[in-house]
């Protein structure tokens, strides 16, 4: 499947996350582990769209997110940094998850200079981090409940739901 | 806000719906009236976005939905067929949803054709909506459960939710 970059940008404005997580890690000196990823979810029977996202970008990993859901994600450092965030530097975001985005690019750039590895850098990472995927659904628990205790789990509600009422 | 063919196909394999609704009209012959529907709903934040599709596709309403949601409807059988239609044959979805665009295009024929004032079109159209909108969603009703009762509600659920466990 050979998508074009507008499409991508529309699907990932509909369907996409951008989110931080910030992990207890008692290997870390600060103690706590910085884990930015980038998702689209899916149901299984749309998973041929998630491996066109991974053959477009050219890096991350289709996996079962849980039930009858699959997962796009790109979690490395180096992919995030030299295809995601270029990407969509390049076709921006036209809906308010590019504000989403321009937090995570931040805390992408944070964490290349290495300022997640001191104390006062790792707060301003999770002060962003805190400020991201809010204002989308009043179900979804803020980003500093679940950050620590879920690192994989996403709190942002990426997707409008007509059934909600 | 200007938007792009694919960033508006890639948008609506998101968060559109196409959707048939069949609702009891005493004074239609066969006693119901068929009520085709294109609808895109997103979070009152992102209603930029609404008026956008609604300035692309030139016609169409965007209204509140339900509490923070807003809702971009074209219901008119001629806009559906000059403009939704042929712009999706054009830009072909590359979703499932791809499959309700095919049976939407069907119903929105029948119709032009008057097929829907006779009992056994009518049976037809019944048919084909009951066939779209499913599988998406454990908790969706299905179309035929709710398309007589509520006509203005949308059974399909559009779009993948990360929180659903």
């Amino acid at each position: 499947m050979k998508l074009e970059a507008q499409w991508v940008t529309g699907f990932v404005d509909g369907e996409g996350c951008f989110h931080v997580g910030i992990a207890k890690h008692p290997d870390m000196a600060v103690g706590y582990q910085v884990l930015p990823e980038f998702t689209v979810v899916q149901h299984e029977r749309d998973v041929q769209l998630l491996h066109g996202l991974k053959a477009f970008f050219g890096c991350g990993v289709v996996r079962r997110n849980h039930g009858e859901r699959m997962a796009y994600r790109v979690r490395g450092l180096e992919q995030l940094s030299t295809q995601i965030v270029p990407f969509f530097l390049k076709h921006p975001l036209k809906s308010a998850k590019r504000q989403d985005f321009d937090k995570f690019r931040r805390v992408v750039l944070m964490i290349e200079r290495g300022e997640h590895l001191t104390a006062e850098g790792l707060a301003h990472i999770r002060a962003t981090a805190n400020q991201m995927n809010r204002g989308r659904s009043r179900e979804s628990p803020a980003p500093s409940e679940t950050a620590e205790e879920q690192p994989s789990e996403i709190p942002c509600r990426v997707s409008s739901d007509p059934h909600e009422r």
